[in-house]
C-alpha cells in the first residue's frame, strides 16, 4: 500500500487503486494526472478544424472502449479466477453496449458529414489519411446504425436461447431439440440481411465479416476450389498414410513455449508489443497497436498443436502490429476482413511453417530442444506435420481437406437461405455432402451438423468464408511475393524472415482497414482474388 | 482460430475477438449473445419503479468503466509489455473520463430525487438498502460535481507538470527546483477546498478519502498519539537492536509464494473470486466483488516482505471480497474509507501475522518450506519479524515507528495550508521534525521531504491520515473482537482464523460503503474511535 517512493510514473496510479478505486472520485489528483501524462496526442496534422480534432476524439473513445472490452475478454480466456465470471460478463455487456453508443449516436453522422469538406481537400494536397478514415467509418457507421435496436434485442435474446438448447442437443446428438429454434435463427438472418440492400440474401451477411465480397463473388472461386478439391482428396487419401509417431511422445509444455517463442520471434512477433499466454482456445487479440496478444494451447503427449497454434495467432499478430501507427485508436487501425487477416495466420502457419525450407533451418533446433526427436529423420518429420486425414472434424482438419468442411457449410447456409434447404433436412444434406465430398460416413449429428458454435449463436449466411477465403489469399500473395524477392524458400533455410515480413507489411498490414479488401488485393498483386495460385500450391505439395 | 467445438460458453466470444475486435460491428451476432447471457439480473426487488432500474443501471455502468480501468491498471503493473505504454494510457485516460461523464450528468441527479419517496418507503417497510444507496451515491455525486471542470483540467495539468519535476528534484536531492510548483499545489489545494463547505481547509480534503473526518476529528486522536509515541521509541530503541540474520540467506520466489499463499488461504482468501500476482510495488485492486486481486513482491535474498505484502494486500481483499453481494456494481461496494480500509490490511498483516499466537502455529511450517529457518529459534523470529528500527523512509518503517512518519506529514501539510510554513521553508520544517520525534539527521531532501509522491501528484492535505487512523482502529476491532469471541490468541494457534474473519464480516465488511466510518466504527465497538486500545496494544508488544 505504500508504494509511492518509485521513478516509475505508473506507480501514481498504484495509489489510487490502493485506496479502492470504486470508492473514491476519480476525477481528483492523481488518476487526472494520468490523463495528463499519457493521453497521446492524437492529431498528426497542424491546424486541424475542431469537428476532425472532436470526430479523433469520439473514434479514440469508442476504440478504447473495444479495447478495454478485449482485454476483459484476453484476462477471462487466460486467467479470470473460476468465480468471477458473473461480475466479468456484466463489464462486457456494458463495455460492448457504450462502444456501441458511443458510435451510433447521430453526433458520428455529423461529424463525418462536417469533415467531408476538408478531407477532401487533404486528399487533393496529397494526405489521403482522412478521406480514409471518412469512408471506413461511413461504410462501419451504416452497419452499425441500419439495424434497428429492436432488432438487436430480440436477436440477442434469440442468440442466447438457441446457444443454450444447442449445447444439449449437440451432446445428446439431437438435432430435433434444436431445430425449431435453427429455423428462427434463419428467419432472422433473412430479416437481418433485408436491412440492407443486397442481391443475394446472403450477401450482406458476407459483407459483415468481409467487405465487399458477394455469395457471387466466393461463388466464383469456390465453386471451381471444390471441382479440383474433392479429386486431388481422393487421390491423397489413396496413398499410404503418414505416420504421426515422431509427434508423440513427452514434450513438457515449457520446452514447447520456449521453441514456439524463438520461432515467432524469428518470423517477427515483437513481445516489446505483446504477449503469449496459455488459453483453452487460441486466439489473437490486440488492445491498442501496440498491445498486440496472442494466446495458444498445446499437449504434453503431442508435438504440434502448440507450435502451429503459435504460428497462427503470430500470423495474425504480425498483421496487427505493423498497421501504419496513424491508424491508431481509429476504425483503421484492424485488418481489411476476415479473409485478409485469415490469409496471414495461414502463410505464416502453413506456407512458411509446414513448409521444407522453413525446417530446414529449423529442424536442428526442434531436435536440440526436443530429445525424442533426434532419431527422427527430417522428411519424416515433415511428413507427420503435413498428414492428411480426413476427419469428421473441421477444427480437426489438415491443411487439405480443411477447405472441404467451409465449402459444405457454405453451400449449405446458403441453400437455407434460398429457401432450397428445410432446417428440419440440414443433417440429411450434410450427411451426403460428408458422404460426397470426403467419403466419410456421419455416425451421428454430434459429429455432424450440431458440431460448430457459429450457427447456434449467430446468423445463418456469413461466417465460413473468410477461413477459405483467407487460404486462397495467402498463396496469391505468397506467390506475388516470391516473384518480387526471389526465392523465400532460400531466406527461410536461412532463417530469414524479414524479407517476406516486410513485404507483407508494405503491401498490406500498414493499410489496415483503410482499403477494401477487393482494393487491397489488386494493389498487392496486381489483380483480383484468383484461385490459380492456391490450387498450384496444393497441388505442388500434396499430389506429388 | 477455430475454436468454437467447445462446451465452454465464453468461447463463443473468442470467434469476435479472432476476426479482430475493433473492425466488426460489435452489436451483431456472437457479441451481443453476450450482453443476453450474462448481463446479471441487478433487481433484486420486485416491481420497482422504473427511475430505480435506470439508476441502477447507471451505477453499474459507472461501476463496471472503473472496474475496467482498474483491470487495465492491474494488468499494467503485473503484464503489460514494455512497449504498450502509450496505448494503455490512452484507455484508462478515457476510461476514467467515461466514469466521471456517466457519473456526473444531470440524470444522475434527477434519479437521485426521484428515487427518494420509494427509497422512503422502502426503508419504513424495513429494507434500508435503497435508502443507502441514494445517500452514499448523493454523497459521492456532491464531491464529483462541485469541482468545476475548468478546475479539473488546470489541476490535472499542473499535476502532470509537478510530477515530472519532482521525479528529476528527488533524483538531484534539490528542492528549490521543485518547490515553485509546490507552491503552486498549495493554492490549488486552497482553491479545491474552497468548492466544499469547511471549517479547516484541509476538512474537504480528508473527507475526499477519509469521509465525516475533519482536522479536529484526526488531530484529537492524532496528538495524544505523538505524545505517546515520541517517548516509547525512544524507549524501545535504546535496547539493543534485535536481529535480522534469521530473514536473510536464500529463499526461492516460488517457495514464498507458496508459503504466503497457504497463509493467506488459511486467514480466508478466497482464491476462487481472486488471484495473487507479482509486481512492483504491491496493491489489492477489484474489478467487481466476484473478482478481488492482490499483488506483492518480495526478494530472493531476504523472508519478510513478499509473506508481509500478502498479508496486508489479503487483509484489503478480505474486506471486499466480504461485503454484500447486494452491493455489487453500486458505490455502496467499496470499503467505507481509506481508514477503515487501512485498518484491515494493518490488522491481518502486524496484529496477525506478526504475533506470537499465529506464529505457534506456523512457525512449524515456515520451517518446513525454507531450510534454513529450521536452526531459528521461534522467539528469534519473532524478535527478527518485529524489530523496531529508526529509519528516514516511512515505507521502510516498522510498525511502531511508521506513525511518526505519518504525523509529521500531517501535521506539515496543515501548516503550509494554513500558512503558518512556507513552502521554501518546508525542508528545514521536515529535518526539525525528524530529529525531534524519531532522533534523526536528514541528510538530503531526497531521503527528506522529496521522498514522497503525494504532495507532488496531488493535493497537500488529505493523503496521509488514513494509514494512522487505519492503525489505531484496528486495535479497538480486535480489542473488541476478542471480548466478543474469547481469546483469538489460542484460535491463531490453532491455525483457526474463521471466527475473527466472520466477526470483521458481520462488523464491517458486509457494510461496503453503506455506513459512514464513523457510525460504522460506533455499532461495531459501541464508542467512536478511540486511541486507548492502540496505544494499550503497542505498549503490550513494544514496552516490554
Amino acid at each position: 500500500m505504500d508504494a509511492e517512493n518509485t521513478d516509475d510514473f505508473w506507480m501514481v496510479s498504484m495509489r489510487v487503486l490502493c485506496v479502492p478505486l470504486h470508492k473514491f472520485p476519480p476525477c481528483f489528483c492523481c488518476s487526472s494526472v494520468f490523463l495528463a501524462f499519457k493521453t497521446p496526442k492524437l492529431l498528426v496534422m497542424q491546424n486541424t478544424p475542431p469537428v476532425w480534432n472532436e470526430l479523433l476524439e469520439r473514434l479514440s473513445e469508442v476504440a478504447d472502449l473495444r479495447g478495454a472490452g478485449a482485454l476483459a475478454h484476453w484476462d477471462q480466456a487466460t486467467l479470470l479466477p473460476p468465480g468471477s465470471a458473473s461480475g466479468r460478463g456484466r463489464m462486457l455487456g456494458t463495455l460492448s453496449k457504450l462502444a456501441h453508443e458511443r458510435f451510433t449516436d447521430a453526433r458520428v453522422r455529423d461529424l463525418l458529414d462536417q469533415n467531408e469538406a476538408f478531407a477532401r481537400e487533404q486528399h487533393e494536397a496529397g494526405d489521403s489519411f482522412p478521406l480514409q478514415l471518412l469512408t471506413t467509418t461511413r461504410r462501419d457507421f451504416d452497419k452499425a446504425t441500419r439495424v434497428p435496436s429492436e432488432f438487436e434485442a430480440r436477436f440477442a435474446s434469440h442468440c442466447a436461447q438457441i446457444y443454450n438448447v444447442w449445447e444439449e442437443a449437440r451432446r445428446e446428438s439431437n438435432f430435433g431439440k434444436v431445430a425449431p429454434l435453427l429455423e428462427k435463427t434463419l428467419d432472422l438472418s433473412r430479416e437481418l440481411a433485408s436491412f440492407f440492400p443486397h442481391e443475394h440474401l446472403a450477401d450482406p451477411l458476407i459483407d459483415s465479416s468481409d467487405a465487399g465480397e458477394t455469395v457471387a463473388s466466393v461463388r466464383a472461386v469456390f465453386h471451381p476450389l471444390r471441382e479440383a478439391l474433392v479429386p486431388l482428396v481422393r487421390e491423397v487419401i489413396e496413398r499410404p498414410l503418414a505416420s504421426d509417431a515422431p509427434l508423440r511422445g513427452h514434450f513438457s509444455l515449457a520446452a514447447q513455449g520456449a521453441f514456439a517463442t524463438e520461432a515467432i520471434r524469428a518470423i517477427g512477433y515483437d513481445f516489446s508489443r505483446g504477449r503469449m499466454d496459455f488459453s483453452a482456445h487460441p486466439f489473437m487479440t490486440s488492445f491498442a497497436l501496440d498491445d498486440v496478444r496472442i494466446t495458444i494451447r498445446g499437449e504434453e503427449n503431442e508435438w504440434g498443436e502448440l507450435f502451429f497454434s503459435a504460428m497462427h495467432e503470430a500470423g495474425h499478430a504480425l498483421y496487427e502490429q505493423n498497421i501504419d501507427p496513424r491508424f491508431e485508436a481509429t476504425p483503421l487501425a484492424s485488418g481489411a476482413s476476415s479473409g485478409v487477416h485469415e490469409s496471414q495466420s495461414r502463410l505464416w502457419e502453413n506456407l512458411v511453417a509446414r513448409s521444407p525450407a522453413f525446417w530446414s533451418g529449423f529442424f536442428p533446433r526442434v531436435q536440440e530442444a526436443f530429445p525424442s526427436l533426434r532419431d527422427v529423420s527430417q522428411a519424416n518429420f515433415l511428413a507427420a506435420i503435413n498428414r492428411v486425414k480426413r476427419s469428421l472434424i473441421r477444427t480437426d482438419a489438415d491443411e487439405l481437406t480443411y477447405n472441404l468442411h467451409v465449402l459444405i457449410r457454405f453451400d449449405l447456409e446458403l441453400e437455407m437461405l434460398e429457401g432450397k434447404l428445410a432446417v428440419r433436412d440440414l443433417p440429411d444434406a450434410w450427411n451426403a455432402r460428408y458422404k460426397s465430398d470426403l467419403g466419410l460416413d456421419v455416425p451421428d449429428d454430434a459429429r455432424g451438423c450440431l458440431q460448430d458454435v457459429h450457427w447456434f449463436s449467430g446468423t445463418i449466411g456469413g461466417a465460413f468464408q473468410g477461413y477459405t477465403l483467407g487460404n486462397i489469399l495467402a498463396a496469391q500473395l505468397f506467390e506475388t511475393a516470391q516473384n518480387d524477392l526471389g526465392d523465400l524458400n532460400s531466406h527461410f533455410a536461412r532463417g530469414e524472415f524479414g524479407p517476406l515480413r516486410e513485404w507483407m507489411t508494405s503491401h498490406i498490414y500498414r493499410f489496415g482497414a483503410s482499403l477494401l479488401p477487393r482494393d487491397l488485393i489488386v494493389r498487392a498483386t496486381g489483380r483480383p482474388l484468383e484461385l490459380a495460385p492456391y490450387l498450384a500450391y496444393l497441388k505442388g505439395k500434396f499430389a506429388a
